[in-house]
């Protein structure tokens, strides 16, 4: 089943996607919901991001470009770092390049959505705890990156997570790829299998940090091929059985950030 | 006015402390609330947090221990990290030490409450969109820090965020100390003026990165002085004006955390 949040009329919906409509639900979509019985074409409402996450928690640097560079041994503490929801954007939204930047790097992503609340969770009983799945865009300005490795400020600028175009709530995460097209040229293409942490091991570990919770959402990680790209670049982010999160860079009106500035 | 939310009759509820009573207040802390009519003796209820933050975010080594301590010049990015919201508790409540790890660190901090949205909001004008000041513990597990620089699993365990106890409107923040007590022995205290990056600069600065929205919490940093402290320690956190924070850390009884668990 495909969930998706969309602007029709003025007002934000939810809705399930199926073929050419989307058939509007309401209530909790990670609990109890049901169909109010409206019924929208696909073509005539604007898509925005397809849920509001509690928390963004992103993984850094999880993915080998062939097998047999996978490592023999999982790392002591993987490097998670998070988010804000302030960064979420939707389906074809821009992205802004902060002021004094020139080139932000794009990242395709297969997102987990949780559904259920997992504390201290084993690796075997996770996936019951997922709600389901969608695409994220975790875009980077690198040049924010604190020399001692903090990744924060580079991570966290207004509609550098775009996420989209749906969630999938019947996905095998571990049959898909992870693509992404720079003004429809493909710079990512990798199957799941070249993650290093594994989608269940690395929510079962994160279950034993903090207590996770319906609408927590864990970008799993990018495959080689990310790349630096400026103002007017189309990007496209996919995975297969979810679909394409398209959006556009563009430049910054606002003032650029600085601790000197007045 | 000092803000607080409590349980009282099994039901948390929000309140304007005054003396030794609580006036309970409903709506929107932030926007348009009224009180209900209903009091209660402080001496009969439990405080819990005083908010459930939207984000919770943290500057790293932000206090000199002197004033010519103080660097000429500030840093191009500031260390700033996030903790989650699952992370927060409230006065009284178990710090709770994770398992294979004897110690972890209290780190008393003036924290900063969001009431207004503040997008790319100057130094002068931020001052408008603070509603208010509490006391946090920025509890961290260095032992858990990413070789990397990553602090984000060492800072995100379950009970590591203590608020409260109350959230205080009128409070002057450059007139304040910041202090901690471990089993009622002083271990920091350090005036506001020995920041860093002072909280309008900081302030000002997020907002030029994220929108920062109601509920938005900001960890201003701790004093030097901060230790590593075991289960049975009682760690009082107190801002001058605001309140002491009461905690006691305990040892964890779930498993520990590894990517190499079931």
């Amino acid at each position: 089943m495909k969930i998706a949040r969309f602007i029709a009329d003025g007002t934000v919906r939810a809705g399930v996607v199926s073929g050419e409509v989307i058939r509007e639900i309401e209530g909790d979509v990670f609990d109890a919901w049901d169909y109010t019985g409206n019924v929208f074409r696909c073509d005539d409402v604007s898509l925005v991001a397809p849920l509001v996450p509690r928390h963004v928690i992103g993984i850094g640097a999880n993915y080998v470009a062939t097998s047999d560079q996978l490592p023999p041994e999982l790392p002591d503490i993987p490097v998670f770092f998070f988010k804000p929801s302030s960064s979420v954007i939707g389906p074809e939204a821009d992205i802004v390049i902060p002021s004094g930047v020139g080139e932000v790097k794009f990242e395709s992503e297969l997102a987990v959505v949780i559904g259920k609340e997992a504390k201290s969770v084993s690796e075997e009983d996770i996936w019951a705890h997922i709600f389901g799945y969608t695409v994220a865009n975790d875009v980077t300005a690198p040049q924010f990156f604190h020399p001692d490795g903090h990744w924060t400020v580079g991570k966290s600028f207004d509609t550098f997570t775009p996420l989209g175009p749906v969630i999938e709530t019947e996905l095998d995460p571990s049959l898909v790829s992870v693509k992404a097209r720079v003004n429809g040229e493909e710079k990512q293409n990798s199957p799941t299998a070249l993650m290093i942490i594994s989608i269940s091991k690395m929510i079962s570990y994160l279950s034993h940090v903090m207590t996770l919770q319906p609408g927590d959402v864990i970008l799993t990680g990018s495959p080689v091929g990310a790349e630096l790209v400026g103002p007017g670049t189309v990007i496209e982010c996919e995975v297969d059985g979810i679909g394409t999160l398209r959006n556009t860079f563009v430049a910054a009106k606002a003032p650029a950030v600085s601790l000197r500035q007045g």
